[in-house]
Formats: structure tokens, C-alpha cells, sequence
């Protein structure tokens, strides 16, 4: 099988997974007074010290949370209710037009349920947020915005924002600025406290860690209203029982990952580039979409004219190349992807895309596979697009 | 080491680990559409099966979630803003008085947070609601009361509560009824369909699956506002990437967990009243609270007249012998327990509490490393406290 989807999930690497095993061997409760909830304790902090150093965060910033998607929520919502309570007239929310569907959903009951007024940053024909629409915003609404958000790498096209910019902008006015880092940590540098951003996400299962562990990097002085609410863990930000197994798991993840980022962006990106080039050799109509230059290293995107995304993957699938439409949390979802639309693609473009996205396991192989299956399948995918809808 | 905490969080089955790490070796995010998407969304549909058999449930009836404190978040806020969007005047909450955190504190923020009137079932002094006080609240609120929340079983004192009685009342009036199991499941039989309630908590690290992995049984039918918006996963309640491993090892532990049910009640219910029997005659003057009889089989919680049971947890601890104040949740919190003031402990009562709680690798070497211990460190700490507060 050529794994083609590693934007999706990333298989676990051995060693957070040895460290999930060890960990989860003992018993203890973080919470716990007694001797082995002090054990589970120092190995909760540990772990935080280790992706604090590793992101450029100090360890009280870190709040471990159960993955990108809730990382999300709470810092979009809990920044939101925190700035709201201040002042009533702060309920705009600000976030780019291609984030992914846990800030944009997000933003959208937002809306709809606690009266938020929404601003969507308009992205250009590469994905790419133009610093100048948020000073723009941020100039005519200041007083009236709770949170900007903005995504460090785009999900679907790989896209790198200008977070530094964009964060300083936010800073400036005083707004607090979050950044969904899930795609970004150890495919490109990533420093929190350099970045300039009030909130981060982060998350295990894209860097080689478990699922359904994560964090938010949170500044100690930003507000934050938490969504779960119970013992109190956590800065009292994010209660709920702290899972020992998983955030070492995802501490070992992430310190090697990020260790690793420059070899992996190397090699890996070479690797990428050897793809697109072939892929671009086979089926010469085919559009590279995303930033060329400024994306993520795994990341390839293209339309293919006159296919529909789904029958292609579908045809890949058969000969065992795994890849994606766009980002795995909404497929299966028969819509055009917003990402393709923000961007400037009309509705056949967007629906005859396919990401193909590389990782730590990676091997120019997998890129074999591909090659050798691409072409009869795009044929494949063009002619039953051409029987169905006549063009 | 004595681990008498297993209420707090009970060790890792070998086979839930087993399970965990078979899982984790493979990659494949369930939403994805290809051949390892589907591997992975297989697993997660089997677990969703096997959890749904075990606790008298749908498949479809089984939503995940990062484990017992979002799982309460979620039934309590959710079912509240489904029920008051229906109905403006539907704005009051019902809970019992020895509710967990996650559900009191959730309660408490949405009357600070969201305007909801909060009503609170009082016990009598072996922990127990009396149906009656709920029969008299939804007479007097029927049309305002937006959900009602009364745990399985409670997790300091383990008094077992008559939710079926509740839950027909509830059910009745047209009310949702949420019951929190999460320490229930495993030592007393738990049926859902059975108990008539509309939506149910259980959590992984309680039973010997993973921490950070557990479910929100919520009946078809039962409206419920999403607290994490995203991807859309889980019937649109819950989105997130599916944790693949995480649930096939949360099923394996439920699994193997309520079908031990009988013989573990049996087994540790025995060893636990040995304990009782033992710190009785111990120590002459401690005092067993809650129900004495129809509580958790794991569950001993005293009260030792003229010791702070921080101190005396901290003796025990010297010797090994691990155990809680109450709520692990809570630990480190300098306040008596919420639950032993309902039960009309006063605060000398309540602070002198300690709760020992046996599971499945408890043996009678445990308590004899806890009756060695115990007489020792009550005098020590009585001296303590003598000479801190004299009496």
C-alpha cells in the first residue's frame, strides 16, 4: 500500500508509542496526592517542559486538551466569551476564509447562536491571507473584535500564512491573535513565543503521536472561558483527567519531530518535488494548486481537468494509493471543497482535486506506486465524467 | 505499594493495552475514504458494537468523546441549549447536590454563564436522593426544567442512586434525563435502554481501558447543541478525528469489564468488607459513610474523628499505601467535599474523610499493607491536629 495521506493521520512513531505503553503500564491519577499520582504528575510536566521547549512556549503556556479540534474550539469560543464579558460591543470574529472546519464551524455557531458578527480574510489565487485585508479590518473594527484566527498552514493546499505578520498586526490593536498550527509543527519551524500569537493549536496524531491528544499553547495573560469545565485542571482552562500515556506519547512525538524538522523538510520535500515533477510529466493538464513555493514540505494538491476527485481517489484506492479529496474530517461530504473556492477555483476545478501528502514513512516508492497508477486512472475518471455530465 | 485509589483511576488492562497498541501500528484516519480509512473506520464501528452490547445501547446511540468530564459537558450544556432553543422559558437545570465537578460546575456556569436557573436534589445522610424531591421539583417547573442530571453512582462515597425511579419521573414530564455512570459501569450491572435515561456518561480509564477515551450514550431522539464544532464525526454532537486506537481499546476494557461484573462484585465486595470490618475495629471511633449497603463493591470511605485526612493521607502515603480524600479531581483543593456537607456531615467530618477504593488487581494483601498502616498514622495525625487545633 502507498500511503498517500499523512495530512490526515501520520502512523504513530515507536518511540511515542513505547512511551505510551511504559507510561500506561502505571497506575495514577495526575491529580492524586499519593505517591503514584506525584509519578503520573512528574511525567505530565515533563512532557509539558519538553513541547514547551520544543515550540518556543514556556510550560505554563501548554494546556493539554484532546487534540486539534478542541484546541480549536476552546481557544475561538473561550477567547470569544472571555473578550465578550469585557465588553459587550468586542463579538466580531476574524478568521481567514480557508481554516479548517473546527474555526470555521466554530465561528459559524458563533453567529448563529451567541451573535457573533463574522469577518472572513479573503485568500488569493495561491490560499494566501494578504496581511493588508487584516490591517484593513482590524482598522475599521478594532473595538469590536474578540479574536482573529488564522490557520500557520492550510490543510488542504499547504499554503504557509504569514502568521508573524499577521499576529503582530492583532498585537498592535490589542486583539488576541490564534493560529491552528496542526499541519505546521515539523514540517516548518514553528516558535510560539516568536510568532507573536496569543493561542496555538497543536496535536499529537499529525506529528507521530497518538490521537485524541493535543494542546493549546495559551499566553498566561490571555482570557480564556474554558468549554469543559469540572476539576479544574489544566489552568483551570480545560478540566477533565489528564491522560499520562498520551502526553508523554505526544511530548516524545513532538520533541523528535521537531528535532528532526530541517532533515525531514529535506528530505521529504525533495521527495514532494520528484512528485509534483512526475505527476506534472503524466497527465500534462494537471494544476498544482497552493502556493508553489511557500507550502508545506509533504504537501502536493492538484486539480485534475475533467475528473471528479472522489472517482479518482476511488480508482487509486483500487490499486493501493491512499490519498484524500481534501482534508479527511469532511470527506465523504459531497461539496466542493471551500478551500478550492476561496481561492479563485470554480466548482469543477474544486471537485476534480486530490491531495497527496507524504510523511516520516515516506519513500520515493510510495511515489512509484502513484506513478504507476495515475495515469490509467485519470483516463479511467475522465471518461465516466464525460459519459455522466457531456462537456 | 498498597494502590487503594482505583476510583481515581484503575490500572490498564493488559488486553485494552494489547488492543491499543495493535490499532496504533496502523494508520488510517476512520473519515478517510480509502482502504486504510476504512480499516481504521471498522475498528471504530466494531467498538462502537461491542460498547452498545455490553451497556444495553444502540450502536448508534454511542458518541465519543475525550472521557467522563467532556462526556458530562456535553449532555448537561448541550441538552440545555438544544431544550432552550426550542423553548426560551425552558432555562432551569436539575442536578443532585453530590454531582461530580463536571456536572456542577457545568451546571454553575451555565446559571452564571448562560442564565439558568439551577435547582439542586438534596440526600439524606447516606448520600441517596430521594425520588420524592424530584417528584415535587417537576411539579412545581415542569415546562422551565431543561435537563436533569443525577449520577449512577456517587464517586466519594459510592451510594448507588435509584436513577431508574429518576429517570421514569424525568421521562414522564418529557424531561431528558442524563445520568453520569462513569464509576458505576463495571461494578453494578448498567443498562441503558434499561434505565430510561435520555443520555449517559462512561469514560475508559475507570473500567481499565485508556484515559482520555469515553463515550456520551445519547438516545436517538434526544436533541443536543455540540460543545467541539468541526468536522461533523459523530452524528454532528461530537467532531474530532476518531481516536481508532483509543475506542478499540475502551471496548475491549468495557467489554471484558461488565462481563466480570457479577464475579468482580462478588470478589472485591468481600475484600471490601473485610476492609470495613478491619478499619472498624482498627480504629473504634472511624465512621463508614454512605450507604452501607447498596453502594459501589469497591468503595470504603471513613470518617476518623480528629485527623485532617490530608495529613493522614499523606502518613498513609509514607508507608504506601495510596489513597484520596475524595474526588482525585478535586485533590489539592483545601475545601471539604461538597458531597459529605450535603450528607450533613459538618466540616470536621468532612475534612477527616478518606476513601479507600479496591479494583481488579486488588488482593488482601492491600488492605493488610493498609490495617499495618492505619492505626499509626491516625494517631500520628490526631496529634497533629491536636496540636494545630486544639479540641
Amino acid at each position: 500500500m502507498a500511503y498517500l495521506d499523512h495530512a490526515a493521520t501520520t502512523p504513530m512513531l515507536d518511540e511515542a508509542l513505547a512511551a505510551y505503553v511504559a507510561a500506561a503500564r502505571e497506575a495514577g491519577n495526575p491529580s492524586s496526592l499519593h505517591a503514584a499520582g506525584r509519578h503520573a504528575r512528574r511525567l505530565v510536566e515533563e512532557s509539558r517542559e519538553r513541547i514547551a521547549a520544543a515550540l518556543g512556549a514556556r510550560p505554563s503556556e501548554v494546556i493539554f486538551t484532546s487534540g486539534g479540534t478542541e484546541s480549536d474550539n476552546l481557544a475561538v469560543k473561550g477567547i470569544f466569551w472571555s473578550r465578550r464579558a469585557g465588553s459587550l460591543s468586542r463579538s466580531r470574529v476574524v478568521a481567514s476564509a480557508v481554516e479548517h472546519h473546527a474555526v470555521m464551524d466554530t465561528a459559524e455557531w458563533l453567529g448563529t447562536h451567541e451573535g457573533a458578527q463574522l469577518s472572513w480574510l479573503p485568500v488569493d489565487g495561491a490560499g494566501r491571507v494578504d496581511p493588508a485585508s487584516l490591517a484593513e479590518l482590524v482598522e475599521a473594527y478594532a473595538d469590536e473584535i474578540a479574536v482573529i484566527s488564522v490557520q500557520w498552514a492550510n490543510n488542504e493546499v499547504g499554503t504557509i500564512q504569514p502568521v508573524a505578520e499577521l499576529a503582530r498586526l492583532a498585537a498592535e490593536a490589542g486583539i488576541p491573535f490564534h493560529t491552528d498550527a496542526v499541519q505546521a509543527v515539523g514540517q516548518v519551524p514553528v516558535d510560539f513565543t516568536a510568532s507573536g500569537a496569543a493561542a496555538m493549536t497543536v496535536t499529537g496524531h499529525k506529528v507521530g503521536g497518538p490521537v485524541g491528544v493535543g494542546a493549546l499553547l495559551l499566553g498566561r495573560d490571555v482570557g480564556c472561558t474554558p468549554l469543559l469545565h469540572g476539576g479544574g485542571q489544566e489552568r483551570d482552562v480545560r478540566s477533565g483527567t489528564l491522560d499520562t500515556a498520551g502526553v508523554t506519547a505526544f511530548a516524545t512525538a513532538v520533541e523528535i519531530t521537531v528535532k528532526g524538522q530541517a532533515a525531514y523538510a529535506e528530505r521529504v520535500g525533495s521527495l514532494r518535488d520528484e512528485l509534483v515533477r512526475r505527476v506534472l510529466a503524466a497527465v500534462p493538464d494537471a494544476i498544482l494548486n497552493g502556493d508553489p513555493a511557500d507550502r508545506l514540505a509533504g504537501n502536493a494538491h492538484f486539480s485534475f481537468p475533467g475528473c471528479e476527485g472522489d472517482a479518482l481517489l476511488l480508482l487509486l484506492d483500487a490499486q493501493g494509493v491512499c490519498c484524500s479529496t481534501g482534508s479527511a474530517c469532511s470527506a465523504g461530504v459531497a461539496q466542493p471543497s471551500h478551500v478550492l473556492l476561496a481561492m479563485g477555483a470554480d466548482e469543477d476545478r474544486a471537485r476534480s482535486s486530490l491531495r497527496f501528502t507524504l510523511g516520516h514513512t515516506s519513500t520515493s516508492r510510495d511515489v512509484d506506486a502513484l506513478l504507476a497508477a495515475l495515469p490509467g486512472a485519470v483516463e479511467r475518471a475522465r471518461r465516466a465524467t464525460a459519459w455522466k455530465t457531456p462537456r
